[in-house]
């Protein structure tokens, strides 16, 4: 039984400490917090003990009659492996204190690649990644290309991507971010940074990538232009889809015709905070054209990677040297078909 | 003086009928409505002489204290062109109508082509439309793909033309249309219906486009990857493009990093109804990577096909032999740089 530290119990770190917790090879031993929030009053609750990672702010959680384990000092020596689940940028810094502690640590997809220096997609490059120190998971719209690109891949080869990705502008609990009524080039350059974001985990893929932000909090979506090596028949493509792990084709015709009905199918399947883990692809829009296979497909931003952060201590922990094996693992205590 | 009749005095009718009434060789001679709202108030307010649509509502527009002129059928013997702005479809069936009447008719891109039997762009296709009887001004996208994939294609040739079109869900006096918070695959396959029509005035090329819907109500986005047969510099791209009329080179820097800003410079502008006619083409995202060319515009759906309206009355009724000159003329007479 492997030991887990959550650094950062917010919109990932709470995901992964649920998704760790229903394992049988780790444990959640510790997860920090930074402001005494209803997350770290539900973290209490649930059983996890909970660090504070800013020790100058203890005053804040008597005062907010919140009950802490320690300082994140005190959880080092207790974890086999630090989540670092802190906004983007942070974790960078937070690697050197880890490194210090001589503590593993895996980073976000906020956090530079050149920074962490190795970067994991449990289809991609799980065992590129076995028994290292410190991993990035790839965000979670890079996961959302790899989970797809490379099984087409492996099944036909590809010459080349184009994708045009159109992001949610906040989650659903952000009330700052926006935008409420525009479309937003983000960046306003192509291309954009998500392909060669790709080629950290799929190395030698080429790929162009356009990016924007709409008024929308569900989910994200992506519009493939991939050209094969040698085209498939299209059946082939769906069978190949249809048996990869963590993808999902959906009907438009079975009225999971936008990012909305697809999170109300997910609010049905039960999981915990209606999260829906897998990519989801659209069935209707799969087409090869001249040697192109084209498709539509739905990320929820917020869930997506938390599997894959659980392959990755694995990985990063040795205990499993087969990806398909941490994936099938992972998935099934989950509840991922 | 040509005289010009406009059929259905809403979001496209109101706006050809003010930019008919700018230029100094066509007038508006009447205008209908089926519906006595604030529309009809207004077209009476300006002076537009409003006929009724259907005869066997005048009562409505009696109760409604509405002045009209007469019925539609009054109307016919005063012009030389009825511009048909109804919703999409109803085009089609009164194209009989103006037949039997024997009176010419501009019809917009909510009609088919084949219904219609030819389609138009100022840029594309204006002198196979000198003397028709009966012409669609193809729609708000595919005017917009028109307008900067016509330069492009006269500069060094296009091979193949991607498209992703993340459109408006609604206009933004329409309360009844969604979605409010999702990405719609609209339609849910590819390709989308967008492709060939540009190919009903862009005859040869190789054009496959991809549609969805957003919440939002202002502007269309679409994202551009075209390979080109002899790819220019840079700058000879975006020098082209600086030099053709209803095309705006736009700065993310700038300020103008979205529709939503894009139109807020458009109501700086003062123009009737804060429109932008011309399509807006951010600078920073042209850019030419392995002889492709990559952009991103943006669309105001209300009135970018307006000027081309006008330009279609000069072709059908052979007022102006050449394209340049009334595309000038419309401009200089609409404040369009």
């Amino acid at each position: 039984m492997k030991n887990v530290g959550i650094n950062g119990y917010g919109t990932i770190g709470k995901r992964v400490a649920d998704a760790v917790s229903c394992q049988d090879d780790m444990q959640i031993v510790g997860v920090t917090k930074r402001t005494p929030d209803f997350e770290a009053y539900l973290a209490v609750e649930k059983g996890f003990p909970l660090y504070i990672s800013a020790p100058e702010r203890e005053g804040l959680f008597e005062e907010a009659g919140i009950k802490v384990t320690g300082t994140i000092d005190d959880l080092y020596s207790k974890i086999d492996v630090m989540v670092d689940c802190t906004p983007g940028g942070i974790g960078a810094k937070n690697k050197e204190v880890y490194d210090d502690m001589g503590v593993k640590g895996i980073f976000q997809g906020g956090e530079k690649h050149e920074q962490i220096g190795k970067s994991f997609n449990s289809f991609s490059n799980y065992k590129d990644n076995l028994g290292a120190d410190f991993v990035r998971v790839v965000s979670c719209n890079t996961t959302g290309l790899c989970r797809t690109l490379k099984p087409i891949d492996d099944l036909c080869g590809i010459k080349k991507v184009r994708a045009v990705m159109v992001r949610r502008g906040a989650d659903p609990g952000q009330i700052k971010s926006g935008p409420i009524n525009a479309i937003v080039p983000n960046p306003p350059t192509v291309p954009s940074h998500h392909g060669p974001d790709v080629q950290t985990v799929m190395y030698d893929l080429d790929i162009t990538t356009i990016a924007l932000l709409v008024p929308t909090t569900l989910m994200h979506q992506h519009n493939l232009m991939v050209e094969l090596e040698t085209p498939p028949a299209l059946d082939d493509v769906i069978d190949t889809l249809e048996a990869t792990p963590r993808v999902l084709l959906v009907e438009a015709e079975k009225g999971l015709g936008s990012t909305a009905e697809i999170m109300e199918y997910a609010r049905d399947l039960g999981r915990p905070r209606s999260d829906l883990n897998e990519i989801a692809v659209w069935k209707e829009s799969l087409n090869i054209k001249d040697g192109e296979l084209f498709y539509m497909q739905a990320i929820h931003q917020e869930s997506d990677v938390v599997p894959e952060n659980v392959d990755c201590i694995r990985a990063m922990l040795e205990m499993e040297d087969d990806p398909a094996k941490s994936i099938e693992k992972t998935n099934k205590n989950m509840g991922i078909n």
